[in-house]
């Protein structure tokens, strides 16, 4: 089976110019098949400050009203998915900027919770095999915005580390998939505030503890809920770590392996 | 050689939800391969208003700043885009969202013009065949937002009729292309303040006289201009219609047919 690396990248990343090119640098330049999947950052959260629009979010994920909505499909869906793309091109990687609504590719399920009503936000239902591999077997990268749809005509928010696992797990039948969810840090951390802390290697137990102690918390926890599922399914490598060693292979990567 | 339909919807169909709705039942049902090109519509134009970005307007074509550009990504190539996919999806009818940047599907270059600086508009340099052919092969209909990209980097703003005109040729070598520009009008009008007035043929040397007298003008102008290349060209037929009669055909059509 072919190598296929599936990279998500992270909001803090998107939010910085000069780091976004550095990161899509690296990503161009790493061989073989590849998808890249990108979270929103806070341009979407700026937008709806600018436009009186009031934001709220419970668990790291925003609670999607209508016109939450819309600034999400504008942001993520529009202008970061197509800067991105555009970017790539000039790199010389052909690439394609998808949302799940285009050719039916991730279709989900608008979520219902007993107490909290997240709005217009979707869980992964299908993700559409076919249509991905066809790209694939194109040579041409997949841009992968959180923004799905229910059948029903609603476009439907959705968290990009979940897109990004829902992918790995379902293209493995097909492809030998790492998955590597990118971001700021250098990898899990011991110390939320010492970044030197990174570990070079986390298994389900640790995960525990560490959320146990609450050393691991907020963001980190659905990101690892998802790494820990990707690893459990058929995903051969799944790894977290700084955008910098998106590209690294070996020694020269710095990061955490999911074990 | 399979027929394929081409269809420009305006911008005033866009903007309105119900009208929007409507076409895009008709256009579902439409037998065939199919290509839908949209406009921006004022969505655009209110948005940058609300962010107290200013709109400049030369001869119906917009000045795109980068403050207007990322505003048009957003709305067009975001909102606009995943919009209709999401109901086309609805209605069966398996549809890709598209802007220039996917797959290197339209590049353009940055207009240079001796007197106006039109910032960030492009006009089309090249058209990817092989990847919208494959895709009509596919039997997937590619939806495109008039958002292309200079190969180095850049997003361009580009007329949507003259991506919609530019697509027709050349896919006119491997289809039989019909190009539809839907709007909100019944078809040419000899007279603007008349609905009633519209004419089923116009031919160039008409058009000359009615471009004289000032009968036609303002955006009908670009839109004549490009049907009139189209249908010189190899583009099978060329017609402007109301959204309403998109899908209509032989005694039930309505329009002005451009020979």
């Amino acid at each position: 089976m072919n190598q296929l690396h599936i990279i998500k990248i992270g909001g803090n990343i998107i939010d910085d110019e000069a780091k976004l090119d550095t990161f899509l640098d690296h990503f161009a330049q790493l061989k073989g098949n590849k998808i890249l999947i990108h979270g929103g950052g806070k341009l979407a959260t700026s937008l709806a400050k600018e436009l009186g629009v009031e934001q709220q979010l419970i668990d790291g994920r925003r609670i999607t009203d209508s016109e939450t909505l819309k600034i999400t499909a504008m942001v993520y869906a529009g202008l970061v998915n197509k800067t991105i793309v555009a970017k790539l091109q000039a790199k010389s990687c052909n690439a394609i900027g998808l949302s799940g609504v285009d050719g039916n590719s991730i279709k989900s399920t608008k979520r219902v919770h007993p107490t909290i009503n997240y709005g217009w936000v979707g869980d992964v239902e299908t993700i559409n095999v076919n249509f991905f591999q066809d790209i694939i077997d194109k040579r041409i990268v997949s841009v992968i915005s959180p923004i799905t749809h229910d059948g029903k005509g609603n476009l439907l928010n959705t968290n990009a580390d979940t897109i990004a696992t829902e992918i790995a797990i379902a293209l493995s039948n097909q492809n030998n998939v790492k998955l590597r969810f990118c971001f700021e840090k250098l990898g899990v951390l011991l110390d939320p505030e010492d970044d030197s802390s990174w570990i070079s290697q986390l298994d389900l137990n640790q995960y525990e503890t560490l959320k146990t102690k609450e050393i691991i918390s907020k963001g980190m926890l659905p990101k690892l809920e998802n790494a820990f599922r990707a690893v459990n399914s058929k995903v051969t490598k799944v790894e977290i770590c700084h955008a910098d060693y998106a590209n690294k292979q070996g020694e020269d990567f710095i990061g955490t392996q999911i074990i």
